[in-house]
């Protein structure tokens, strides 16, 4: 289940620059003014999408998208070269809303284009916020199970856009943290998102929940 | 354990304005310009923190702290007013790293500095990436236990700097997914790592791990 062309490890980082506000057009910075509790006005910077459709309170989904495999769930992870990382990350699928989209219609097109499986909706996480210090991104996290034994899964076929180069892989979820820090060994830069879950799975298999 | 002064919910968004890069002074815009794995040179846009310290390779921590209490385990979680959201975020204690810190040393002293508690460190995860397509802050995710029978924190007292405003309180993980659910729909927002946490954990549950 991996696409053999897609070689993320293979690109790199030419130059960075600053970059104006007024030439930027996927990323826009914003000075917030708010008043704190005791009424006080205050400053905040602020990074922003400029891409988030009027239709949409999220700009984006993440799928955690499982194979009920025989011998154990696993959770479908992709690499991708992310130039912000200067390097390869381990991403669960994602991508941004369309306009007039709904969420779960984003999450079951994403997860088609980029990994090529048929997914089905099992649940949609309440808007989530990535760095609600630095920045106002926000996204629903969809949990999606891909039943292996659906003839549309027997061989599954990214339709990647001109310009993507994801691999895809997964993983076993039992020892899901352990195979993190094996990618990161490896030099891979993990998705905070991706490690949460793991923390998450850690936490649950300690206290016996 | 909460701080009933902090009262978050008081504060309010006044203004957003365009901020000019030039003026910005905690944010900054990247272009990036990369060869794909094909040799092709594309552009990338970016956003960035530009107050990580020299010393070291992330920006800031996060901190799961656990409390082991006789009922069960909790979170300790915190309310504070996040402009970039526009509202008030639910969190993980978390900060800044400061210049020649290590990330356990960040990691305990935001504990102590934020909720008052002193923990002690059971587990680091690699460097992990907020929003790794739209900016490049980063993060380390810090596991601690609290020990309650620890005299030091009978009567934990948070030292918030002027203009920090952050009510601390926790919540059993057996139905963390449930408790998050329930801040949304009181108006909460959610950060992506305390739900991914959360996501976790019911995949555990779920698949008896």
């Amino acid at each position: 289940m991996v696409s053999p062309k897609a070689a993320p490890e293979k690109a790199k980082i030419v130059k960075v620059e600053p970059l104006d506000s007024k030439d930027a057009k996927w990323t826009k910075l914003e000075k917030i003014t708010y008043t704190d509790p005791n009424g006080k006005e205050r400053p905040w910077e602020c990074a922003s999408r400029p891409t988030r459709p009027k239709s949409s309170d999220v700009d984006a989904v993440a799928i955690i998208a499982i194979l009920e495999k025989p011998d154990g769930p696993e959770i479908v992870l992709q690499k991708q070269f992310r130039p912000p990382t200067g390097g390869v990350c381990i991403e669960v699928p994602a991508g941004l809303v369309d306009p007039n989209e709904s969420i779960e219609t984003t999450a079951l097109r994403e997860l088609k284009e980029e990994t090529g499986y048929i997914g089905k909706v099992i649940s949609k996480s309440p808007t989530i916020f990535n760095d609600p210090g630095f920045c106002s991104t926000n996204l629903s996290l969809v949990v999606t199970s891909i039943d292996l034994g659906d003839e549309r899964n027997q061989n599954p076929t990214p339709e990647l856009e001109e310009g993507e180069f994801i691999e895809t892989f997964s993983v076993p979820i039992k020892d899901f943290d352990d195979q993190l820090r094996k990618l990161d060994s490896q030099g891979y830069k993990i998705d905070s998102r991706v490690q949460n879950i793991a923390e998450g799975i850690k936490i649950a298999q300690k206290f016996k929940l």
